[in-house]
């Protein structure tokens, strides 16, 4: 049976999230359903790259699956946008070998979180409002202490999944785009709420409710202060799923104008 | 009292327009319920530059009020933002002088109406989704012969309110933007729903629907092919009104990003 690779760039906030679930909404439930009503063909499964949590959006998720019906990518791409719903999109469709596994042969991954420093009318399901005035420069230093190989525990909500919580945290920037502060965070893989957790630290630090040595402290011995301060998922998009060929570095950019 | 004008960003997927009516939420009438919040005023009249419809987006409305109690510009923004709904900012708020009239004082009015070229997960509430492609140039051509001083009757819903239909036209751009077909028009005024089927117009030109020789007639003599096109409420935005001292020009650019 024939391989094809999705991407899919979707709003998040109308979703349980991601994974099919039984009673409730999902992005990955719509794209089944719009696959088997397109081609006939209940998909035995649809592989994507990892999961995103409920109100989380995605500029390009990645996702396999295998068609016996053979169609032309182009013209599944232009049926499925027909038959998603208008906040799911797939915006690449390919024919792929049969080495390629959406999941296990990503090669890293990386999120863009979008934090809005004024109030915004047409932004608000994508953004995190944050009303006081953020320090940039004591973000980034912060970013640096967190950025590299570490055990990022303090970091992660309970996964039953995951065996380790040691990450190597490839790339963590702060940049400034107009009204909104962006920050992205590459790496091969992150656990359960990281990225939430990271950026809720960095705001934290933006503040100045935290320093430095708080930053350091939490790498070195479990805390419960990230937990505590895990951004809201609206402003949180999977930005990009990295497999072999693909370019390393993209620019910053803004996923929503505000 | 002292004159207030506000400049105000808004979303109006949920409202019925900008002008107060009795039994339905407009963003005048918001504006007003949060003065009366903040100042314990109920204002006299909050009067804007002009009538927005079910729908339509504001970059930058404008509008002036008389409060007696004085408040300081930048603390009266900030409590309106806080008692406004999430979909309205003030974005911007000055004392001025009481010669200033939001609609009497505006030399000049400019919408931006935003066309997507491919479905988008994102940016839904704020564009019109155009399947068919679109030749871009023969847009142009077409905002050519409307550019200028005509008797824009064809392009006009019933307003009792207005005694001529003749409207000078200063300028009208298409400009590609990412996925995006920006239109942009400014004049001195608009008829009622006049931009939205100047849009629709220029679609269906896109499209190979119409040529030039149709759109001529439309200026010559009244035609219905015009209210037929109209363009849908959602991809419209009143972008700026302009005040002696205001420069004139300013780059087309979207207001959300698809």
């Amino acid at each position: 049976m024939p391989r094809y690779k999705l991407t899919i760039e979707y709003a998040g906030t109308r979703y349980s999230g991601w994974q099919v679930q039984k009673n409730a909404r999902t992005v990955a439930g719509e794209l089944e359903r719009a696959v088997a009503d397109v081609t006939g063909e209940r998909p035995q499964e649809l592989y994507g790259s990892g999961r995103t949590d409920a109100g989380v959006h995605a500029l390009a998720q990645v996702a396999h699956l295998d068609l016996r019906a053979a169609p032309d990518p182009r013209l599944l791409a232009r049926r499925l946008n027909d038959a998603l719903p208008h906040d799911i999109v797939v915006a690449g469709c390919d024919r792929v070998r049969h080495t390629f596994h959406a999941r296990h042969s990503a090669l890293g991954r990386s999120y863009l979180y979008q934090v809005a420093r004024r109030k915004t009318a047409f932004a608000k399901p994508f953004v995190w409002w944050v009303k006081d005035p953020l320090d940039v420069e004591a973000m980034r230093r912060a970013a640096v202490v967190l950025t590299g190989f570490h055990d990022f525990r303090s970091f992660a909500d309970t996964d039953p999944g995951e065996s380790s919580t040691t990450v190597a945290l490839e790339s963590l920037e702060v940049v400034e785009a107009g009204a909104l502060l962006l920050v992205r965070v590459a790496g091969s893989h992150f656990l359960w709420k990281m990225v939430r957790r990271l950026v809720g630290v960095l705001v934290a630090v933006g503040k100045g409710e935290l320093g430095d040595g708080d930053v350091k402290a939490m790498l070195e011995q479990p805390s419960r202060l990230p937990a505590q301060l895990t951004a809201p998922a609206s402003g949180l998009f999977l930005e990009r799923v990295r497999y072999a060929g693909d370019p390393l570095e993209t620019p910053v950019r803004p996923a929503v104008l505000a």
